[in-house]
């Protein structure tokens, strides 16, 4: 049986050169071999984020970025408008609502995007913020981020993004696009394994992390950013050296291929992948408006139709995929295309759909 | 030049054997593969903090783990008494303040440990749970956690203990010492690269957990337990499956070696260290009541000595150790002996030490 491939949404497969990385001697973090590191990983996530503006790294999983987010930006009490189109629009509400933020809801149904006149019509002057998901991974459905964006310049409001499934994948110009908090995380398009998050934060989100009152230690913004701002640039607490030299690899990676030539790749690849499936009769679960170049979703009617091509696909031709969640589980299967995908793993992964399918 | 070596206290140096589980390919978070590997990394962190409990782990550095105890066992205005006899115990203190907990603190001169007899005189009706390091990172001090633990018996408050420095190197037995919530992180003597923290939470803390109001997503322990005890264990979030697989192998080698064996090197190789140290005419900063075996602190009355010795062990024999901390800052190095330790490492830095000193 062939080596076995990692087609799930995240975590996605690591390069080698990646991979090597994780197997080198830990280094301290206070030392200056770390803080040159540090400082080179730094100024590469920025030119992914495409942001001028200092964009924060704690060791924790995608949602403990959505988490700081909240807890860095709000105070009790504080309104937000919020998308929810799938599991992770749901999920920062959830997460918003435990701190006692008061979230006003634009339900889109599943597998489509939100419009821009949706958010026009239902922003209100006593909201703080809008959030917005990018990439929704578990309808493999994108939201017009640069729309939005056009829309909130010189608004008061803060723009969140969690593109925790879309940063080096799919165009995101934090700058350019008026993101105030864009939130990623190490394990998907970032082609690293599972274990940080990146948070990037604008200006004008810095000047409204002076006024929440939210308690926070870990996430804490500032503190991160005072020890990020050092002349040899540290964490407040012992980073995950591993994961950071390996994030530092893959941007190194994506900085030598070209950001837009990342983006191409996975468009041409997703392109590819959607061709296919629909070649072989297979449903594309999200609307062909707001397809997503990092996930496909192909939905079925039979019941665990998914769930039997998903088990194949694993114990026949050993390419793990996923499943659909809350009320897609056993419906739908999720296949990740995003990191370091190339045509060998389409090819693969389409050849083996064919036969399970 | 020889090989760096770090003897620091934390990170610590990895074993090749964990190093090698590093680059290896990443597994997905819901996949039979991980779960197998997750419960048998539960079933062997319970091993070493001596527990019947669930350890829950999450992917954060060990300050992760100390506000997770917080926001999980608390709600505002709690009273709490609290250790202080160093930089890690004012870091548990700070946050529980930043949570709205009222502290009573016992403060300990730097270096010291507190006495079962301060806990007792301390210790009201109104105080829902102690406080105490374990070991002191920043004066390489030990706290007598078996004799308070004696004293907590059939206590109502809990007994919460920063492990961090201590677990897997230094004898704790949460069960048989009533420790109701024991933290670590796998970047000291479990010989991992950092990026995890594992938390032990007894029966008693559980019912307690019922009770906080304090809000929590990322280290809801409710939540992490839920997916903990599934039929196939998992992580609520996507956990750092390269680190628990690191974490599994080094726990393996503990397991391997015996958990007391493990413990008895660390003290003959602290002694060693020790013995060592003194013989050159160095002054040990802990007082010899309650030397640490996982770390010692050297101090220097003159003025930057102690930078001038950490810049000579690294430039001139590419040896890392760590410096003091707060007012120590330039006054002591602290060595850290601790994880996968061996004779040859101490022999090498005491060499070291003797040239620079």
């Amino acid at each position: 049986m062939k080596n076995k491939l990692l087609m799930t949404p995240g975590p996605t497969t690591v390069p080698n050169r990646v991979l090597k990385k994780m197997s080198e001697a830990v280094i301290h973090h206070r030392s200056g071999e770390y803080c040159n590191l540090f400082a080179e990983m730094n100024e590469k996530i920025k030119y992914v984020f495409q942001t001028e503006n200092p964009v924060l790294t704690f060791p924790a999983a995608g949602t403990g970025g959505l988490e700081a987010a909240i807890v860095n930006m709000f105070s009790k009490g504080d309104k937000v408008l919020a998308v929810s189109a799938g599991v992770f629009g749901e999920r920062f509400i959830k997460i918003a609502k435990i701190y006692g933020l008061e979230v006003d809801v634009i339900k889109v149904p599943w597998g489509n995007a939100v419009k821009v006149e949706q958010i026009k019509d239902n922003l209100k002057d006593d909201h703080k913020a809008i959030i917005v998901t990018h990439n929704e991974t578990s309808t493999a459905a994108v939201n017009p981020i640069k729309e939005i964006g056009a829309f909130m310049k010189d608004k008061k409001q803060l723009f969140i993004v969690d593109g925790v499934s879309s940063i080096g994948g799919i165009e995101a110009k934090m700058d350019d696009w008026n993101i105030d908090v864009l939130i990623t995380a190490s394990q998907k398009a970032l082609m690293t394994p599972p274990g940080l998050t990146f948070i990037g934060v604008s200006d004008k989100a810095w000047e409204v992390v002076e006024k929440s009152t939210l308690p926070k230690n870990y996430f804490d913004f500032k503190n991160a950013r005072a020890y990020l701002e050092k002349p040899m640039p540290q964490n407040p607490y012992t980073p995950a050296v591993t994961l950071i030299a390996a994030a530092n690899e893959a941007l190194r990676m994506i900085e030598e291929e070209g950001l837009y030539n990342v983006y191409a790749r996975h468009e041409k690849f997703a392109q590819m992948f959607r061709d296919e499936s629909v070649k072989m009769g297979l449903k594309l679960y999200a609307n062909k408006n707001c397809l997503s170049n990092t996930v496909t979703g192909i939905v079925f009617n039979e019941d665990n139709k998914a769930s039997y091509i998903k088990k194949r696909m694993e114990e026949e031709f050993n390419i793990i995929i996923a499943g659909g969640q809350e009320h897609l589980k056993g419906k739908m299967i999720r296949i990740g295309h995003m990191g370091c995908v190339n045509e060998s793993m389409i090819d693969r992964t389409v050849k083996a759909l064919q036969k399970c399918c």
